[in-house]
């Protein structure tokens, strides 16, 4: 099946409104973005109602995000736009217990961190963190749930469509500085363990719901501990005053409001590392002996046109990352993956941690399109075409279920 | 001369006061930013008063910004950061003209283009050139009389300090799938000559005031029309709803609401380009013999410390470019240019055009500190010791006026 019309991209004049609504979207998003978004959103993942923002997110745009909860909101796709970075007031929310007082980033640098598992363990200030080093590393964030809403088993949690993602450029200090700052590591210690600085809300068991993360020790190599997002102090909403960031990794182990960071011999038997996060057959409880939810896979998605085009050369947008690998290529399809073409890389490659907007233009007759795309990174790895179903969601990557259908009128 | 300082970088637990006052300034900058910045600025360049932004303006943040007047507003140097994009509301307005109705912006794509010197000239909306390509690109964006404040003679025109510069991340459609899609450039075309959409003021000569320029047609193979800035749709204030981008040349060249594009044999008879924009000696006249104001030339200055820090480690901060060539390499010196270190630079290469963020680590004692840098681009061009007067004050980029003195206690 060839959808491609004979036109040149001028024969038709009528506007492309896939992007007039997208550019719409976007006016004056520095200023008051008023305009909600013509585009819609893959109606699964649609939020019902709210565009309220709670307080701590009130600086963010509100047009450009669906609101699940108070510390759930993501990224409306047609918002996701083909940058190489997300603006902060864009990108996406996802708190696992209620975020700290506004207070703890009033004076940011001195909030304090206490290190442990090395020679001399001891408490620094992030004002002292500032003195050991910098570094500035383009990472993609992802909440482990991105694409929940497209398994059809209903797995319990937030139901994320595409937005529960979007690229940071962070920095701070390498851990590895730190930890040579303070006589190295300890010997024999196997995870970095972090811990948030959330209140642990009162009567609960803390174990049960603390964020306290613990990831292989290899990341130490390119681990940072934050205090810039975007080149600003991080807001509280994303985890200031200081975070750990460990590129490549889902969201859940790049710690917010880092409070101790411990290299420990054995992951923290937090509920949130021991059952939490982890990837299992649907009706299976989680275990310490399944798979956790650390390096990212390979995975892309369209982010334009969603809906709607006009026929003739229409340019599909989208974006793409290989999680802690780079990526080799992109191919899309306008006919639901019988035939693919590699999509060009979009603007500058801020790293192998980053994601790489992908643009094709096509040239589309009157008709119904289902529009995929597929990355593939540069071990060869690539999208799979289906989904591994599991318990909670996790991990979807598969690219059949990511397109968009569009009507070209 | 050497203030290395004997002790650790932790040994000194007293906070990092520039860096706790900069990120101090930034915090919260993506919502509600009221705190003034501790930092202050070169006192050559400080504008005296009003923090009151015009209201095309009124979406930046008004404490990063130095407002000269209407038309000129730049950035503090203590708010340019060390990131690799400077955000849109950091970044300078430099008008020649005041800007068009806000109105322009409120369809995008409708703006329209007439372009002239090619086999088949003709109007493009945005719409249209949306269809034919796309790219994005990395630049950083300086007005021609960045560090006017610096010459001894009094250079008229704006006072500028190091903050008329920013790196900016544009997209739009390459201008050369632009002209193949109209059949070509006419023959003998030897520039391209961009006009402004701006209203001529009544009762003046068009030509004396219109801004309209020309550069060399070799700027084809890097040059954009576009619609994008920072992944937004470029405000009013940046040349929305469509902007002439030439990669590493000069703020003017970069036409804002540009109405018109002529690929033409010669330079355009506009006063702009006949007679401004060009480099004299002082007291003469501008004429087309001197040289137009087109490739930047390397640069770089310290963004912090700027005034104070405390004894021990200092990280120090600054951003360096190389107009149209990539960098090799940026030295600094605390010693006002007796002794030099390499820096290193901090985060990803955003290609040629875009500006590298750098940092050094110092060791410093108390007294009293000349800091400078200077950057190598990969041809060796190195920035010169002094300036070059000239009668406007353009292309500054000695390196010892940009230095910052710094008391360390």
């Amino acid at each position: 099946m060839d959808h491609k019309a004979q036109a040149s991209p001028l024969t038709n004049t009528s506007n492309n409104e896939i992007n007039q609504s997208r550019r719409n979207l976007l006016v004056g998003s520095a200023g008051a973005m008023a305009a909600v978004s013509l585009l819609g959103f893959t109606p699964i993942a649609k939020a019902a109602e709210a565009k309220t923002l709670p307080e701590y997110t009130r600086w963010k745009e509100a047009s450009a995000l669906i609101v699940h909860s108070a510390n759930t909101m993501e990224t409306e796709r047609g918002a996701i736009g083909s940058g190489v970075v997300t603006p902060s007031d864009r990108l996406f929310v996802r708190n696992n217990l209620s975020a700290p007082s506004e207070e703890i980033t009033s004076d940011p640098d001195a909030w304090e961190v206490n290190i442990e598992g090395v020679q001399n363990p001891r408490t620094l200030t992030v004002a002292e963190l500032k003195r050991l080093g910098a570094e500035t590393v383009a990472s993609v964030l992802q909440c482990s749930g991105n694409g929940r809403a497209f398994f059809p088993h209903g797995a319990s949690g937030t139901q994320w469509g595409v937005g529960a993602a979007g690229c940071a450029v962070w920095t701070g200090v390498p851990l590895k500085d730190v930890v040579s700052e303070l006589g190295g590591m300890a010997d024999g210690m196997k995870y970095i363990t972090g811990t948030g600085g959330e209140k642990i809300p009162d009567g609960l068991e803390p174990k049960s719901v603390m964020v306290e993360r613990s990831v292989p020790v290899s990341a130490l190599e390119t681990a940072l501990l934050a205090w810039e997002l975007n080149d600003e102090a991080i807001p509280l909403a994303h985890g200031g005053p200081l975070r750990l960031v460990i590129p490549g990794f889902y969201g859940v182990n790049n710690v917010k409001y880092i409070k101790n960071l411990a290299f420990t011999e054995s992951q923290t038997d937090a509920k949130i590392q021991v059952s939490g996060y982890r990837v299992r057959d649907v009706g299976v409880s989680g275990s310490p002996d399944q798979p956790s939810m650390w390096e990212m896979n390979v995975k892309s998605w369209v982010t334009a046109p969603l809906e709607n085009a006009s026929t003739g050369r229409a340019m599909i947008y989208g974006v793409a990352f290989g999680g802690v690998k780079a990526l080799e290529k992109v191919e899309v399809s306008t006919d639901g993956g019988s035939n693919w073409k590699q999509a060009r890389f979009l603007g500058p490659d801020l790293g192998p941690y980053a994601w790489r907007p992908f643009v094709l233009a096509a040239d589309l007759n009157a008709g119904e399109y289902r529009i995929v795309s597929r990355a593939t990174d540069v071990d060869g790895d690539a999208q799979p075409e289906g989904r591994t179903d599991n318990e909670r969601g996790y991990g979807h990557n598969g690219w059949k279920d990511h397109g968009v259908t569009v009507q070209v009128m």
